[in-house]
């Protein structure tokens, strides 16, 4: 394919991707497919010849929408929100077409800095603490990672490696596996299954706190846990608190368990991977009180921030805690500018080497939106899922299972977890909005989360109409 | 941004990227700019109120482009290539409208289901052996993970997690801590730098085996080691052999390596990254005779196979060995069809959980210029690597350092370090092309890569003349 083509091809794939979202309500949000549908629909190797356009783009419709489940429609309720947005889509093209891949400053200068600049620019909407802006001559910063997983894994691996340093520097006789023997890390019961996981691949040992009725991890029992390892010979040294838990978006103390972690010498990560973007407005700020005892922080602005995936924001207090961990530099990444102290090489900072050129996206979605365009979508989100809690209230049938404090509504029909288990099959099923369940204290509970840029009010309304009716359906049947 | 003014907007981006990458050459292949430039020529806040699109395409030319190493550009032979094609491109505008993340099967089925036969696929093309391909049967298959270096720590901890179990199922008293503070990774001299991170992740020790005078890891050196080190009461678990090294595309000898591995039980891991598109051509599959040894297999279609970044294809010959590791499953997480053994979940593959739908741009490629298309593709940079090659040795102030083989060319003024640092200088200074040195035997040396889709014979002269001008000045100066 040669530019022309690319030129008249481009235009008719711009005009796809606008018909497929502003149609998007058109189609069944969750498909009707069996595992295994796909493989049939194709041949079993790839063609030896080029074959036609047209012919693959056929095939989209008929291979790969019918298995689509639709993140971006309207009546998407399920998991958390995915970014999207025409600036981003548009930010994105551009960096595929530079198509650089920024593992050091020299690779592409432009698209370190303009990463530096943008987390500064984040930072600054969301008044993170001074000590977490690069500015010119901040010792702190932040770095655009895949995915909250890699962030909190990039945390644990600064602190281990944070942690055997220190306790090298009183007892150099101890060898690197006997101290990671007895470290070990904490965060709530609550926390996100890739905190766990993150614990499992840098080989530490991770205790789970447990929390309170509402969801916050328990800073008394964190701290008795503490003294308990202690005096058992462990050594405490990382702790990931959550702001906005993925099951119900609960909120961990900042406030009380900063000061501990700050006095243990516990690195402190704050895994506020939804929650977030809502810090942009200042009504949901106090929502972070206590950021500035952590040692690093990550949100999700691929989430809840119009921004096309994958874009999660991750700064560090101290940049060398985080590169000095894992820095191993061969002479065909090295450049003449690296040693000048102003320079950035981002390979330090994360899991992989290569890198796309994200900032992009962020520069001109913050641009086209402005950050009060972008404060208006977080608190037209907030709405709706209060309108919706507020349709879940009037409904005596069914209670609220968790404070509503941001965009998500955890709600169950009073009763056993099988009905509860019975009705979302039935939404399932039946494909016209799209729910995933979660585990609170032991029930079996359903998640509304507002996710699409497109969600108005009469979507709330239509949801509630159908669950409302799949609901009185169940009920009638006479097992229940 | 509604869809109205995306259609008009996206069809000027498509000139914007059409044009850029037609003129491309007409631009500095490196930029000439010092470190911090961009911070002064953008304002250190976002805006509160929305900017127009037109400010922000003026300043993708006065801010980013001045500071944009072009990797794309016919002059740029730095690094490895980075894969660029307009197929691609297209089809990660669609990855982006339908914006779904694909960490298990439901979340989107498409993005799964497409991943694994396009990995079947791509595995056909390279004629790997069967235990790699998925099927509708079989106990292998592949993923597309980010990056070689997220695939290299995924095999290293899955066969960290192996040795584990092992080693407990004879010895059940033993601590993971003590198994894993015994265990030892080996990799050659001449492996990536990831691979030396990989094992710092993973907290294990990793020992370097000495190459030959060809730069290929000696496999007597390596059984020796073995012996000693488990004379010494250490475990030998994991190899990680390269194919086609970053420094000078040298390959490791997996027949002699593999028979070892498997005799002893360790994981081999074979890293073609830049190599392994090459594979798609019978003449040079000969270069990985002795996979049919190997646990896991990774190679960089975002390297060479005209995909954009970021699409590192892995497979590996037991999906349980890589899944079992970290499989840590919440219920906001879990769906019906999980259990039925026909579902894959790739979350469990790799160390993000979010994906996003990257097999569409395999899709697109591998139709759009069929296999055919593909080996010309590779064919016609290995002819221009050996065009240099032979300009270079026609020269007799030039040595060649090392085979040439796929297309790279390492090459050297006869004489000192010195003296070749300054011409590599004097290179980059002029920004007419651009290349990074390397080390091979203490020696520094020029790495010559054949990168861009668009690199034609009379690019290889013109930068051929471009070396030997300057070499002429440089030699021409009183101090040499």
């Amino acid at each position: 394919m040669d530019a022309e083509e690319f030129r008249r091809r481009g235009r008719e794939m711009v005009d796809y991707v606008a018909d497929y979202l502003e149609n998007i309500e058109k189609r069944h949000v969750y498909p009707d497919v069996e595992p295994g549908y796909l493989r049939s629909l194709i041949p079993s190797e790839a063609p030896e010849e080029p074959e036609s356009y047209e012919d693959i783009m056929k095939d989209v419709e008929r291979v790969i929408m019918p298995g689509v489940t639709h993140w971006h429609s309207p009546n998407f309720f399920a998991y958390f929100p995915t970014g999207s947005s025409y600036p981003a889509m548009l930010a994105d093209m551009l960096c595929g077409a530079i198509g650089c891949i920024g593992f050091s400053w020299a690779a592409s200068p432009a698209c370190t800095e303009l990463e530096t600049v943008m987390l500064d620019w984040l930072g600054k909407m969301l008044q993170l603490p001074e000590c977490f802006i690069a500015g010119t001559s901040g010792q702190g910063g932040g770095v655009i990672q895949g995915t909250a997983s890699e962030a909190t894994l990039m945390a644990l691996l600064a602190a281990r490696c944070k942690a055997i340093r220190s306790v090298q520097s009183k007892h150099p006789e101890k060898s690197e596996s006997d101290i990671v023997s007895k470290l070990v890390a904490y965060t709530s019961e609550q926390a996100h299954s890739s905190v766990e996981r993150a614990a499992l691949i840098g080989g530490v040992t991770m205790k789970k706190v447990p929390n309170d009725h509402r969801y916050s991890l328990r800073p008394d029992v964190f701290k008795q846990m503490l003294e308990e390892d202690k005096a058992g010979g462990l050594i405490p040294f990382f702790l990931c608190a959550t702001l906005g838990t993925t099951s119900s978006c609960a909120f961990d103390p900042l406030t009380d368990l900063g000061p501990i972690c700050n006095s243990e010498k516990m690195w402190l990560h704050v895994d506020a991977a939804y929650a977030g973007s809502a810090f942009i407005c200042p009504e949901f700020r106090p929502l972070m009180k206590g950021i500035e005892f952590a040692d690093s922080f990550n949100f999700n602005p691929h989430k809840w921030l119009l921004i096309n995936f994958d874009c999660s924001a991750m700064w560090v207090r101290k940049r060398t805690d985080i590169i000095g961990a894992f820095k191993v530099e061969p002479l065909y990444l090295k450049h003449e500018n690296q040693e000048s102290g102003l320079v950035t090489d981002y390979r330090h900072w994360q899991i992989p080497l290569g890198r796309r050129f994200r900032s992009l996206k962020m520069w001109f979605v913050f641009r086209l939106y402005g950050t009060k365009g972008l404060q208006a979508y977080i608190r037209k989100h907030v709405a709706l899922a209060k309108e919706f809690e507020s349709l879940v209230r009037a409904d005596k049938r069914f209670e609220i299972c968790a404070e509503v404090i941001l965009g998500l509504v955890c709600f169950r029909l009073k009763g056993t977890n099988e009905l509860n288990q019975a009705l979302l099959k039935r939404i399932t099923k039946s494909r016209e909005i799209h729910l995933v369940p979660c585990q609170l204290s032991g029930r079996f509970v359903l998640r509304f989360a507002v996710c699409a840029r497109t969600t108005e009010s009469h979507h709330i309304h239509q949801a509630w109409r159908h669950i409302t009716q799949l609901t009185f359906e169940l009920l009638q049947e006479p097992c229940h």
